[in-house]
């Protein structure tokens, strides 16, 4: 399982940091899965080895514009490439609207369907072949959730002495029960999947939280989480000194509530603009990474543009190296 | 004047080129314009000395999303960096219904207020202290058009000999003859400015196209113009392999256009996203170069993304050295 981060700006973009947009691969060849899409997403997509054409979803955390902007760009440009497959849309209601209304004012006609599917709605639940996503509803200026992503179909693994106990010869059918599939042998023994099988490890689970205030109300979707994504929009002192009315959270709460809640890899993202990674006289983002790291002791990463970060199956977060 | 190319490419932007969007400077401090708003457009203007707060009104061609999604990012970040003063935006009437719309299901609040004001009317003309602009409507899949930008205010020279020869002694009043202003003097006689000084060029006139597929059009406002920005999606022989549906110039119609008006600045640019201006197996902007210069003598010049053409008082257009 893979992140790319598109955007790690909160609000406006910089010269060298684009709004937000994480692009999240997993399973079967190079479908992604698009969570946020703030102006300039597609822009970025361009530099990564993702194509329109293998998206598979997008998901919105919430209507703001340095989170949406980029939709209709990144629709129209899908068609433009041939895209033909109907694209799950999982969105605040009124991003229907805005999408719908773009689209019609500007004349552009997609040649593939949007199945726009309501991202806030109690019991939320989607998958498909590949992940299972659900939500928890987060504490913003406008309604907001996180996601949360579960690999689905992990490898099952044969338990061959079982079988050979059983009498059961090595053939097809040992096939199929590693499959999933339920089979019933030509002595009229039905032999159950789930029997003869044993999965080995926890399934890859990420959270990518959605602007928000209070990072307590991730605690639920954060169990059996490897990676939690949250937005560190400040410090402490500097977040102090806006006051509470952007509803953001700073690198210490965020930081406190990961220690807390014992998940193991935490990426922040969302910076304010005011921030950069090496300026003269800007605050740098390194305030921010030593604020999380007295409140944090697991693996704390600080997220920057166009950087993939690998998942392994042991549930170990690490930095992919650059392409090429 | 200056010219500056945000955005060169056609329908999508490229790795190396952004959709649509030009920023034209004149008159005092850094006050500029900017016609078409590609997405992506607030991205490039922080690559050039232009501030959102120093915008002074945004001119559209037409609705197509390659010249108009960079509108509400734009729009909004021009609020978060702090402008307050009304932004006129000249566009087609459903401009309107799009900005609004978008900023509205984003929770998007601008400190300032959007003037919005239809392109597309019959006999259209908008002014402001430096500049005068006019359109001209052409042939494209929705309604688009051009626009005639022409200089106000240029510099008056005063006529020394008549003034004395009239008896009128130097002082206040010959300042204020020069700046345009009516005199009575002590002795009861009323002097006219327009008798005492002498313009010596003429106004510098640019004239900017949107999408079209018949620069014949273009006839009306480029009378007296020394510069003309066109798109040249193709060269002939793609646009003949295309066939007439996107309604677009190759660079051949264009340039035989340019040579029948006279016109002395010819700038290309809206080259569709499969050609480059270096690439190992695209096809090259050269392409179009060379054909449109088998059709037109005149200063030609292909726009490239974030280079500045600078239109100097005696109608000649230069390529500015590139930015430090």
């Amino acid at each position: 399982m893979e992140l790319t981060f598109l955007g790690t700006s909160a609000g406006t973009p910089t010269r060298h940091r684009n709004v937000t947009g994480l692009a999240l691969q997993h399973g079967g060849s190079r479908g992604w899965y698009l969570i946020d899409c703030g102006e300039g997403t597609q822009h970025q997509v361009q530099k990564t080895h993702h194509t329109l054409g293998q998206l598979r979803a997008i998901f919105i955390t919430h209507v703001h514009g340095d989170h949406t902007f980029g939709l209709p760009g990144l629709l129209a440009s899908a068609s433009m490439a041939g895209r033909t497959e109907p694209l799950p849309l999982i969105a605040p209601p009124s991003i229907r609207t805005f999408v719908e209304t773009t689209l019609g004012a500007t004349d552009s006609n997609l040649g593939y369907g949007i199945e726009f599917i309501e991202a806030h709605a109690d019991g939320f639940h989607w998958q498909d072949e590949h992940i299972d996503v659900t939500t928890a509803a987060l504490s913003h200026r406008v309604p907001t959730v996180a996601y949360q992503v579960t690999e689905r179909h992990l490898e099952r693994h044969l338990l061959t002495d079982r079988l050979q106990a059983d009498g059961v010869p090595a053939g097809p059918a040992w096939g199929e029960l590693q499959r999933g599939q339920d089979v019933t042998l030509e002595d009229g023994r039905l032999l159950r999947s789930a029997d003869y099988v044993t999965v080995n490890r926890s399934p890859r689970r990420v959270v990518v939280g959605g602007d928000n205030d209070t990072p307590e109300l991730l605690s639920e979707v954060c169990r059996g989480a490897q990676v939690l994504v949250h937005e560190s929009t400040y410090t402490q002192d500097v977040s102090d000194r806006v006051g509470p009315w952007p509803q953001h959270s700073s690198a210490e709460q965020v930081a406190r509530f990961a220690e807390a809640a014992g998940v193991p890899n935490l990426v922040l993202t969302h910076f304010s603009s005011r921030y950069q990674f090496s300026h003269p006289s800007a605050p740098l983002i390194d305030e921010i990474e030593q604020e999380a790291r007295r409140f944090y002791s697991g693996n704390l990463n600080l997220a920057r543009d166009l950087e993939t970060y690998v998942l392994d199956r042991d549930g170990h977060l690490a930095l992919a190296p650059a392409a090429g």
